[in-house]
């Protein structure tokens, strides 16, 4: 199976991200983590993206706040999907990120996700690979099945408690 | 090949969403396109979702503007990636549409592009189905690589003109 | 007398949606709480929706965060009046839910309250129900009385004690 | 049947209001049109919506922009459900008279639809009323299918026409 | 000397309120309080409004958060300058209550602070009785100066602190 | 009487800022317009603030755009009332200026106005020099009622044509 | 004296950034300008901020609109001052290039001038070479004082106009 | 070498102010750091920044909140390259601070930086400052070797831990 990369611009994004690698764990889908920075190390995020295909990889997904250039400038080197999580900073509430991730130009297409949506951008790289995956798309659909059964019991939880 | 699924919540989309289809049909990708509205059509926009994958689909692409709900409400009934276009409208510059189609919960990922971003879509799209298929990825490296030709020949014209 | 249906998007909702429920209760307007997500039970939301009229359902309240979709879903479903609450959630201070919940297309409205403004959607919905229950709008007129003469006693007790 | 009091803030705010009375027109529903300013008119506002269930108006729909306090001027004055319609005005894309319009206090709501959203206020309007009129509730699930019918048939020209 | 009216709409606002009535008792400038919601008791705050000018009230202050009408209620039944405080609320940092309170239709100005700017707000009402009391101007530049002899205070601990 | 100075911080504004020098020549209120930049002279910015007083000016109007520092600049140098219009320019609809005039720190007020609400900025300036000017104070009062009879007049005309 | 490098992620940004052009050009500051896409030319953007300092530059000013990298991607590259033009493109008014341009992470700035601020741009330039050449600060100074001059003498012309 | 002149408007900006001399203290830039503020010492914050050339400094950084017009009103009184720095303050999560400073009108360029963000403040004086000092450029470069550095060894942490 093709590898998922996961790439953060800073450590102190890893609180979030941990999600990400938690759910392609439950699932069964192998991946890296890294930690490369489209400022700080643009060598490295752009030779891991040129390479990401030969390395095993199908999908990359990068994780950035602020001015979130990270997966703009690795979506810039590959043509693998490429999936950005905006990731909420001190101030603005990561509304930057978000401009910053999801505003590419035409050509370079990012796939981005919801503010600190870790494990949605996990979900949909599985979705990616589960296309040529069946047991990996059973997965999906049973943890679809699980948190729809989740809410139906919340619902008859509280159903029953409040009425009037 | 798997096809690209095209949908549009209202025509009034199809002047932005047109560029999708034009940039699937240059690069050979097969697809089909559609109008249906998550709501005033909940129910044929749910079963397009629901059968997509018996369909040949591989990805789906949903454009929507104002309260954008139909990127989210075809990711809730099939496991295929999704894509969501944010359209622009007549207020609020597009802002309504990206957060309706980015800010999705847990479990149900939409893949967001860019405000009117109609091409990248496509070109998103394009790179999944790309995974299984090295034409297709030649097709989209070149394209990369006409980008930046072009770029880089729109720099000799104004490095000319433009110095002192 | 007909009944409310308050139905959240997640249980996490709780803590805002109880307000409605408790509201409700005090007024003696007969209510049905659920928990319903447009995106992970679609089905049973909209289920619900097409159901509410013949179940003895009068309007609808349906709260929601993020890409705040539910509101919407449901009242793609049904022509009894549907409420939205938009809620709060971790980013973007409720805009998000906001735009998603009040910015629906022609043809299918959702009267949208404050974010978080569980407190309103339940008044809301009793002032409809009012409409053929003198007893109920009387007991509405009461609460407005009240809520009245406490900023009044509040007036009191402030004007004594900052003047100068 | 009891009539839908439409109120317009200036006469300015006429072009998107006249919808609304459009949609109630082509409904069968009995409604008034009017002019009265929250800020230049506040005895007449508050006098129309104090003796509003008196002259038979069920339901009123307010219009205003920028600091959009029509709908709440009303709704402080009567306890008929009152649907407010922010519009857009020259500047801030009418985010000021969204703000202004559903952000209410506790204990007095408006049912806020979208920016410039006046067909939508007279359909939530017709859909109150409906609540007791069945050959009402019947019109507005025509609409409804009309409007769905005619996605459907956009939906064929479309995919005759978009495919590859 | 003409008295400042400081009105708000809700007694919660009172912490940030507190700040005018300090600010006006150190100027010496006289002043009552009072709670009036624009909503919850608009009577009360329009008969307010009307008195004012017969009740020895030079300029009123009216604060109130979320969708802010209070100040807007108040100056749309005096000419008396009216000045608004927006009051930073649950949700939105404000911006519901700054709009809500400053982008007034033409004819009917208020003059708005910042968002919880309740000291400008009482300088504001001491500028304009000012304009008729040159001990009150005196105790206003007074006050500047002792604000900027602070700053140059800070200035000369800091300059010392922080060089290299 | 005392007058009024109306500065705006570049010719570019005096469309806009036209409209309070009209209002105040309509209400007989004297006045002087000014062009000073707080960026390009500010000296003659500060200068023209310092003797206001002393050059018989009772009140200051700034309107700038962009980073629209003038009212401040001008509120820094003088305890005259001071309002503020922020003027729309090219970008960002006018809320950076709206932020940049009514975001003061504490200890020198503006009296902001709307976003381009020069009339609204004449009218406010008025209504405090007609706190000692009873003849001023009346023309207040004749406008309001005049902008109440136009809207009552709209009133008849529309409600006569818009019924159902 | 060293150049300043202008560039431009895309010719269609070329209308505003020709103004920082005509600016240099008028101060005599020696300059070239390029078109390098972040995402289109990563390579080449690289490069030439990697060079800059040899090939005799001494300031990059770098234009770019929507997800607006290139000032970032040329930071990362040099530790050349690099000022960045934020473009306004064809929705959010310039706000996504804003942010994604001032909003650098620690370690790398970027100097950010307004939304289409291209003649600010190049002023900034020239003042930082100014800084080793006191024949272009005082072609800078100039430059101010003729702007003063122009704003006094525009002061001039509406102050006769405009009084009353 | 030339020194960095500090300035932030009032002495609350201290703990994200106090960065930025601690980065010029760790690069061996001589600076000063003073509290004046636009508002209640604009003749010392002019001043100063008049006599800014004379007294050695070569760049200006200036630190402000809401309506943060310090860095304006220095960049108006020098020549220098003047740098911003929005302060977030109470409300607002620092946007307002953020435009005030970077919207500057034509002629007057600030170098606006992030939110808070003291340390690129201080970094882009020294890449100013360095221009004419090799040495100090050589530190700026294994600062920047340093970061990358750090960055590469999170990697090899969070690469070995969060895998799967």
């Amino acid at each position: 199976m093709k590898k998922v990369g996961i790439i953060m611009g800073s450590d102190s994004d890893l609180p979030i991200v941990a999600k990400a690698a938690d759910t392609l764990r439950e699932l069964g889908v192998p991946f890296e983590t890294h930690v490369y920075s489209a400022h700080r190390t643009p060598v490295e995020a752009r030779e891991f993206a040129l390479r990401a295909p030969d390395n095993g990889f199908g999908v990359l997904i990068a994780a950035a706040g602020k001015a979130a250039h990270l997966a703009g400038a690795i979506a810039a080197n590959t043509v693998l999907p490429v999936i950005g999580i905006p990731i909420k900073s001190s101030t603005l509430d990561g509304l930057d990120a978000l401009l910053s991730t999801v505003q590419m130009p035409s050509g370079i297409p990012v796939a981005t996700v919801a503010i600190d949506g870790a494990q949605n951008a996990a979900l949909l790289a599985a979705q990616i690979i589960a296309l040529e995956d069946a047991q990996l798309r059973d997965k999906l659909l049973s943890l679809r099945k699980a948190a729809s059964e989740k809410v139906l019991e919340k619902d008859r939880l509280i159903a029953q408690q409040y009425c009037g």
